[in-house]
Parts: structure tokens; C-alpha cells; sequence
């Protein structure tokens, strides 16, 4: 089918012919709403009785700004890709897809109607128990199984040439995680009681240099595929259930930087909290958090390894124990360390650069949220200039806590 | 046009309708000769009076074993691509080409018919003066040129479309230079004489985590366009010219991969005149070689780095002189030492793996050839256990004179 916008009218058309939505939704009346809730994509979502399914449509420009920011709605097959690639081997914490449509840019999936953005749960000094647990075990089977620690070399190739040229979001990523924000930069969104940290940063030689590395790794490691953007606004989530969305960011890059994603977003609402809510009950759950997703994380990563006698990397019969034993205690290591090093641009970015989060960004008082700022500059810089020699989580949580 | 293996008689169709082909060789009567030297490949040499041209076509399995080995002709495509992007980068080091055709998996070039096989002119003994700067020249240019350090994010991405799906010969390397050599496996060709350092190497804890770690980079780290068999045998040279052949496993791999197959080579050729020769004025050439290949491509890499205002990697303005000082001490250092990490794997493979070298197995002496091997894996394992603590050239030159 030819591209073309859909409208309230022309999904009704559109949805005619799909077995799978009609069957799920039924026989009843359709309504439709659009819920402008994106910054990129249009969302509506599609009623009939007590049941809903949500279509998501990519248009060739980015939506919050308008038809003069360009950006090609090819990111929605990426997304596509993505969210069935990660269904089939995380199934629990992607969202059922109804159907989906490269050519129309768009895709029909599960309503996440008992679920929240995780952010504004955090927000809301809201606990989720099971959250470490849940995303660990998306993380280790996203992250491993397509990888050539599972997959065979031609498998991962074939998987990798699905994602290859997804160039303009990661190029976005390049640009606003690794670069604009330490640099002079119009994109640059500064605290005026930050100007100090903020050059003081952009003259931070050692920090730079590590920024350098980072960014090497995210544009030259094709280890595993990766959610690509995956903080806190990219979870939606309730106390039973965790699903990760959004994923049109991507690609083949390194393990550390999903994992990297996450722990930045506790970390900063960790901080958040400082001035929020003071409620440091709910700030020790957040770190607890982070030592749990950090600690299953492994734990399920090294079990899936267990199993898999035979990839890539390892041809059965090459290694005995002790050979795959010192291995992967170098592996883990580096991905710790590198998800670490990721961790520190991740918050950093959001500090200076164009896109805040709203967990310090809704802190209206500016001195309080300088406050927060400055506590998350510090331990950002840490994880920046040190990830290479932390060695473990305990050593994480005293930077963590040490601000 | 529809691929169909061609003969004499269909070469003289075939190349009726190409216009390059023609106004190069003239109006005279045209010979062809098969020249079936190669592993792989149908060669032919088109001749019309003084002026000559070569013809490679591949056909889909593996030339030297026979239609029961199947191996897709596809590798022409790469190998043309390859050149193809080669020959606009490191032009002096690429043969001229004049017709190539994936269809048809076959390229018409040059005939470097002044020029020897690298590895046979070694075996001789011969000298030749401008290869390290030659060879150095190339590497520079090839590598840093498809690399972020020159590329935008988006140019980079598209090149390494054109590569990636090359599977099966990735995982010829991946089997043959990272897996087999060092298990027990039928491919295996060990000298009698060799078996008892042949059971401690693939008992050797140290040796094969290293040999992981390496394989993970060749199959993980897409740094930049790979000739991706860069061997004595690829290299057609005399006194005053260098030139480039064979790359059908060009794919996106780490930077050192290519550096580590040259200086493999000249380590072992430095090594089988112990025994061939016992010529220490050519064995002395060959170290300082080695010195100046290392030396050389460093300079050269790094003057086309600093010719490089803006790439994917770095953004004007982001990064001071101090900043890039600093990172590209690292940067160079780090290909300096994974480059050797890969040369200890392309000569350990050499000993027992499935292709031995010329310079070491037309050693008929098996006493002889025992020496050399053992040498050859003294060094191999040291620079695969070693390489992230090698320092600098010194120490690899001492660790070579060391057996």
C-alpha cells in the first residue's frame, strides 16, 4: 500500500481488512482518538467495547516541531524490526503486535492501559518490586541472544543488515548524547545557575577524552542489538507487569549502553528525590534498583551463556571450563564497566544538552534544581573519566552516595 | 547479464562490447590463457600484441577442491567492491581496473605481469626498499579513510552495507584463523614433529581466552574496511611498485587485523631463513622492515587524522589539542597492540591449521621446518597472551630476536 497519513476516517478503512485487529476487537462500534502524546510518531487509539488496540504512525517530519524538521519516517521500520526481533526472544516485556506495515510507517500493538510511563511513576515516588527483575531479564535475553555469543556468524550478519542503516537516529545520538552537549553548542539547553559546571565541562580534558572513547564504542562495537534509547519514558510499566516501547533507535552497538541507559534514569531520579519528595525510603528502593538490575542482569546473562553451547564465538569443544570461566569474567567486567561509562554520558547529556529529563527538569525552583543538577554532574563525571577502573557495584553505589 | 562460467571462446564475446577493454588492448589478434594459479578463481590472461589484461571469474564453489566444495561466487562482488573502494582511496597500491561485473562475477584488470608474488620473491630473499613505505602508505589510506575517523556516521553506514553480508568468508577466518588451529579438529595439519607443542597449545588457559578475545573483536568491532587477508600472497610487488590483490574477505573489522597479517608474515619469512638461507643481511631487512611498516603507518595515519577537520568521530569544535593529543596516543596505541595480538593468531594458525605458509611447509627437512616451527610459536603465543602489555616496536623486535 502506498504511504499516505492516516485520519480518524481512513483508519477505519485501513483496519477493514485486518483479520488480526477485527478478530481481537470485535464486533462493536469503533472509536477513534488521537492521543498527540509523541514527539515523533502520531497515536491513536482504536476502541470498540471494552477493548483497544493502539496504531502508531511515523509522518517524514518530526511531529513536536513540525513539517520543518524532516526526519525520515523509515524509523518506524526500524522500530518494526525491532519490537518483533525483540518479541520472539523477550516475549513478556514487549507489547503484543497486531500488525505492522513498513511501507505504511505504521504498526497496530497491545494498549498499555493498566501501565504508566515509567518516569512519571518514578515521578511520583512510586516503587515497582518487580521492575529489576522484569527489565534484567529483557536486557540479558535482548542483549545476549542476538549476539554472537548466540547467534552463528551468518545469523548475526543477517540480523545486523536489517538495522545497518538506521543513520539518522543514531546519527541523532552521536550528536546529542556524545557531542553538542560538551561542546558550544545552539541545541544546548543550560541552567543559569550551571553556567560555572558547564564550562568547567567543556574544558574537562579527561572527561572529553573518555566521551571520545565512548562515543567510538557506540559507533564501531556491533556486539548486540540494542533498544537504543532506552530510559525511563521508554518503559511502561505497573507492579506486575514491565514493557519496554519505542524502540526506533535501534541498531548494533554495545552491550554496556542499554544497561548504561537505565541506570543513568535511576540514578537521576534517585537524585530527584533529594528535592522532590526527600522521601528516602523510595530513594533506597532506587538504589537497591540498581544493584539489582545490575546483579540479575549478570546472573541471567551468564545462565543464557551456560546453556548455549555453540555460536559464533564459542564452537563447541574449543574451550574447557577454565578457558570459558576466565573469559567470561572478563566479558562481564567489560560490560559493567562499559554500561557504566555509558551510565555517565547519559546523564550528563541530559544535564546540558537539548532534551532534560522531567525528573529534574519539573523541578520549578532553579536553585533546587541546580542542586540536582550538580549532584548529577558530579557522579556523571565519575562515570565518565573513572568506568574503566570501578569494579563493582558496591564501589558504584559509594559514587552514587557520595554526592 | 545471466552468470554463466566462461571459456576462451566466450571470452572473446564477452569482451567485444566493452570499450575499456578494447581501446586498451588494440586491434591485434587476442590469445587467452588460463593461468589456474589460484585457490578460488578461473584466471585468464587476455593478450593483444604487447598489451595484456587479466580476467578473474569466480565460480560457486572452491576452485582447488572441486564443485563438492560449494562456496557462493558472491566473494567476486565483495572483491570487486573492495577494489573498486580501495582504488579510490590508495590508488597507487590497486591495480587499474577496466570492467567489472557482479552479475557475472568477474572483474578485468591489469596484469601485473612485472611483478612477483610477495611471498615468493621472501622465500628468495629478494629485498624490496619501498614495500614497508608502500604497504604502510596503503594501510593508512585504507583503513583510516572507510573509517568514523574521516567518514560521516551516514557514509560509514552505507559503506559498510556494501560488506557486511560477506558470511561465508568471515567464517572462514573466524574457523580457520581463530577456532580449528587450537582444538582438535580434522582440518588440522600438524608436523609429527610438532604434536607435543600442538597438545600444549590447545591445553594453554592464557593462550585461547586470548584467542576469544581477539576472535570477539574481529567479528564485534567494525572499525573500518578490511582487506581482510592481507598475506604475502595478496601482495604483488617489485622494487618501485606495491600493489594490493585478492580482497574477497573485505568486510568492516578492527583496524589492527590487516597490520597483524602483514607483520605475521614478515615475522615468519624472517624466521624460515634460519633454515632456507641463513642470510642474516636479508633476515636484518625484514626486522627493520617490520620496524618501519609499524612506524610508518602510525605517521601516515596520523597525518591524514590531523588533515581531518570534522568525521563521525569528531566534531569540529568539540575537541581541543590537548583533548586530541591525548586521545590519539590511545588510539594508536591500542591498534598497535591488538594489531600484534592478531599477527600471534595469523602465525599460530599458520603452524597448525588448515593453510600452512609456503615460506615454512617448502622447508622439506622436517627437523628444519620443526625449528622454524617452534620459533614461529614461541613468538605467536607471546604476542596472543601479551599484546595489551607490549609497549612499543622495541619490544616487539626483542621478543622476535628473543627465540
Amino acid at each position: 500500500m502506498e504511504y499516505r497519513v492516516l485520519t480518524d476516517e481512513s483508519i477505519r478503512e485501513y483496519i477493514k481488512n485486518i483479520d488480526s485487529v477485527n478478530e481481537y476487537l470485535g464486533n462493536e462500534e469503533i472509536e477513534i482518538e488521537e492521543i498527540g502524546d509523541g514527539n515523533l510518531n502520531f497515536v491513536f487509539i482504536i476502541k470498540s467495547g471494552d477493548k483497544s488496540v493502539i496504531l502508531k504512525q511515523a509522518v517524514p517530519y518530526l511531529r513536536c516541531v513540525g513539517e520543518e524538521w524532516p526526519l525520515s519516517r523509515e524509523r518506524m521500520s526500524y522500530e518494526i524490526r525491532a519490537l518483533k526481533t525483540f518479541k520472539d526472544i523477550a516475549n513478556n516485556n514487549i507489547p503484543n503486535i497486531f500488525h505492522s506495515d513498513e511501507n505504511m510507517s505504521l504498526i497496530i500493538m497491545q494498549n498499555l492501559n493498566k501501565h504508566i510511563i515509567m518516569r512519571k511513576g518514578l515521578i511520583q515516588a512510586t516503587k515497582y518490586p518487580n521492575f529489576a527483575e522484569h527489565i534484567s531479564t529483557f536486557l540479558a535475553n535482548s542483549l545476549f541472544k542476538t549476539s554472537s555469543l548466540y547467534l552463528s556468524s551468518s545469523e548475526k550478519r543477517e540480523l545486523m543488515d536489517k538495522f545497518n542503516s538506521n543513520r539518522e537516529l543514531c546519527k541523532m545520538t552521536e550528536d546529542f548524547v556524545f557531542t553538542f552537549p560538551y561542546m558550544k553548542h545552539d541545541s544546548n539547553n543550560i541552567n543559569l545557575l550551571m553556567q560555572k559546571e558547564y564550562q568547567e565541562l567543556i574544558h574537562d580534558i579527561g572527561f572529553k577524552v573518555n566521551i571520545l572513547k565512548l562515543k567510538n564504542l557506540f559507533m564501531n562495537k556491533s556486539e548486540a542489538l540494542l533498544h537504543g534509547d532506552l530510559h525511563t519514558g521508554s518503559i511502561m510499566l505497573n507492579e506486575n507487569e514491565t514493557y519496554v516501547i519505542d524502540p526506533e533507535f535501534a541498531f548494533f552497538g554495545p552491550f554496556g549502553f542499554d544497561i548504561g541507559a537505565i541506570i543513568a534514569n535511576l540514578i537521576q531520579s534517585y537524585l530527584s528525590h533529594f528535592e522532590r519528595t526527600k522521601d528516602e525510603i523510595f530513594q533506597e528502593w532506587v538504589l537497591e534498583t540498581i544493584r539489582e538490575v545490575l546483579l540479575d542482569f549478570e546472573e541471567n546473562f551468564l545462565e543464557l551463556w551456560d546453556e548455549t553451547k555453540e555460536s559464533a564465538l564459542i564452537t563447541e569443544g574449543f574451550a574447557n571450563k577454565e578457558v570459558l570461566y576466565e573469559y567470561k569474567q572478563i566479558f562481564m567486567q567489560n560490560i559493567f564497566q562499559e554500561s557504566l561509562g555509558f551510565a555517565g554520558a547519559k546523564m550528563a547529556r541530559r544535564i546540558f544538552g537539548i532534551a532534560g529529563v522531567e525528573d529534574i527538569l519539573g523541578i520549578k525552583d532553579l536553585e533546587a534544581r541546580a542542586r540536582v543538577e550538580g549532584k548529577s554532574l558530579k557522579i556523571a563525571k565519575r562515570l565518565v573519566k573513572e568506568y574503566e577502573q570501578i569494579e563493582n557495584i558496591d564501589e558504584l553505589l559509594d559514587i552514587i552516595r557520595g554526592v
